[in-house]
């Protein structure tokens, strides 16, 4: 793997919310306020009008030192089948960066009030894009079975 | 905005395909490789399960040095509204990380054949992730008109 010269992230907000440990699962009904960075709060205009949006994190709990194994166990559940790190969403990826499509239940200046974000506080944003319904969704999708089995 | 410690991305892999520089639009019918670096292959194991995935990249060519403008009109068609720049999907962002959810046609090894993907031949790719209805799509999202009637 080569390293991208010049692609050192910034952070454009930080994730303030309760959970201050990452949880395996129940994330849907967290709410969070994405703080962005004051200077970009123009740069929010207009995101109000679209009921959902996606944001991109970087995950700095995920282990980034070290050997990445190349198979894990889904959610580190024993029960579901070892399948490769890029056929899951685990955190300890060669880039830790995480994509959350989430509820925006409100804007207030250079502050998003999110539903479902799955990251914890004090997590650095680094993106946030509108959802656009058929770019960013799919109707025919097929998952395997330990997906729908989980 | 802070600079990230520690965060110059990877390149997993690089998009391969006819298209040499960035279209406007009509991207669906595009055929890509993904020609993924060869000592993640293993990683890549399961994928093929999923019939769409999700790819991360970085934008290699959007313009990053320089001040970036608040607002922009989308597309930039000037008969679209001035938005911030976050409501809408210029490549020209503080970190210029595309995101593309597309069908995933086969896997031959370290090779992704996908149809879809908006970035052109050479594109760095940073992240690829199953797609997992429910928690990637969303039934109910709500956009501006300037969306659903451009």
């Amino acid at each position: 793997m080569n390293e991208l010269p010049g692609t050192n992230l910034k952070a454009i907000g930080i994730v303030r919310n309760e959970v201050k440990q990452p949880l395996k699962q129940g994330w849907g009904k967290v709410a969070s306020d994405i703080v962005v960075d004051s200077s970009l709060t123009e740069a929010l205009d207009g995101l109000e009008e679209f009921s959902h949006i996606i944001v991109l994190y970087w995950m700095h709990r995920a282990t980034v030192s070290g050997q990445l194994p190349s198979k894990v166990h889904p959610m580190g559940k024993q029960e579901l089948p070892l399948v490769g790190l890029f056929a899951t969403r685990s955190p300890n990826r060669p880039n830790p960066v995480g994509k959350a499509t989430v509820r925006l239940l409100h804007r207030k200046g250079n502050i998003l009030k999110v539903e479902g974000l799955d990251a914890i506080d004090g997590t650095p944003v680094i993106d946030i894009k509108p959802y656009i319904p058929g770019y960013d969704s799919v109707t025919d999708a097929r998952v395997p079975l330990w997906v729908t089995n989980q």
